[in-house]
């Protein structure tokens, strides 16, 4: 994962996301930044490898939290939503600071921005909302736009909140953090059945190993193909040749 | 978790979820299953401790799963979905079996079935259309009427297809399995910010430790209220004495 925007890293980075709360886990709210995430990081070329759902429980979160950095390596990043606004189950910073052995502390400019937020509508900044500017010491804070929620990033763990609004406006403000090398793409559509190119793609794939081809059947009639294949590499040469390999082997079309 | 239709656990179960495909990391395609499965088993009582999603990967698949077998214990279930079509990118089958360390074998009841089904249309069951019938030696095949995919279980392990409209037919069919002791729920508003019923929800939540209160902040202007909670309990005794305790604190309505 390169810091710097619009360079490209030498090898592919990788990602993971970590969605935390109860509410999704019982199919109360569904999760709508999945999706938007893996679009958003697949285009920049930054591999997401995994994506748990976990419930607000401080063990559970810290525990997942470390097995995943040490999957995405120290040049890779989490993103976790959820868990930072200023009720109970709110454990995300306190939970992440005690995975990474730190302390929490106050964030003074975030303090000044709630007030800012706050007090025109006559609310408070009292204890509770105290709460969502107090952040694992020794985090670099990230801010958004015409925002006041902090994206706190520590040893590339990223905290954000469920909102899809607020996670959206903050990731995108701060997208160019997370570029990796550029997945280039192919489709090629069959009438065959699965099953009827599935041993001309198994030789294809094993000769072509740099390429990623996917092969994902139609979901539903009237989608006027059987089978839609996926080809993925970071360079045209390497999809050009697999795409011709399997225009010469199967009947399909672009 | 229960094996008897209608009978309720004594503990209650736990379940988890492994969204198997590139395709789904890569944003290609999203989970449909997710929120469907999640409000099934919250309806049936069972606790759904984990969604993860991970790629196309034997040894991944292998090591998630045996991660997740200890998370939910003996009596626990997971399900999967995706990688059991006919292509070289299908491996979920064959990764399962060397989780458990047994082999893989031909079912020949399935193959059957799928005969029924491809040759009528003209199609033959090939070496690769076999390989959807070649299932972890000494797993449970269950059937779903009009339908010839099998859903394999084995040691509490139920491998689904990852096309939601078979997902869903093939839990639906089989879904008395899956039961444990139901939760009651109960939801309240508030036009209070969530910073202002935080401190009254803390001292609540610590006083009533077998109801799980969850604080929603609205996610959109025009929801009508500031805050939503939503209150879960397995008894109507437990779920009361909470309501009655945040009604007497707080400004809220049903």
């Amino acid at each position: 994962m390169t810091l710097r925007p619009g360079s490209v890293a030498a090898q592919p980075s990788l990602a993971a996301f970590l969605v935390i709360g109860n509410e999704i886990l019982t199919g109360s709210i569904q999760d709508a930044n999945t999706p938007w995430l893996a679009q958003l990081l697949y285009r920049q070329g930054v591999d997401l490898v995994r994506v748990e759902y976990i419930p607000d429980e401080k063990a559970d979160i810290a525990s997942t939290l470390l097995r995943l950095k040490e999957r995405v390596g120290c040049d890779g990043v989490i993103f976790t939503s959820g868990g930072i606004g200023p009720t109970h189950d709110d454990i995300t910073y306190e939970s992440i600071a005690h995975a990474f052995g730190v302390p929490l502390e106050v964030h003074q400019p975030t303090v000044e921005a709630m007030k800012a937020h706050y007090e025109p509508q006559g609310k408070e900044v009292n204890e509770s909302r105290l709460r969502m500017a107090t952040l694992p010491a020794g985090c670099e804070v990230l801010t958004t736009p015409d925002m006041w929620v902090p994206m706190a990033c520590i040893k590339g763990v990223y905290i954000l909140p469920g909102i899809p609004r607020l996670f959206k406006a903050m990731i995108t403000a701060n997208s160019q953090r997370f570029h990796g090398a550029a997945y280039l793409s192919t489709t090629l559509f069959s009438d065959d059945g699965e099953g009827d190119v599935a041993q001309a793609l198994r030789d294809i794939a094993a000769e072509h190993p740099d390429v990623r081809i996917g092969s994902y059947p139609s979901t539903a009639d009237g989608q006027g193909y059987s089978v839609k294949l996926q080809l993925e590499a970071r360079s045209q040469d390497l999809l050009d040749k697999a795409k011709n390999a399997i225009s010469n082997a199967l009947t399909v079309r672009t």
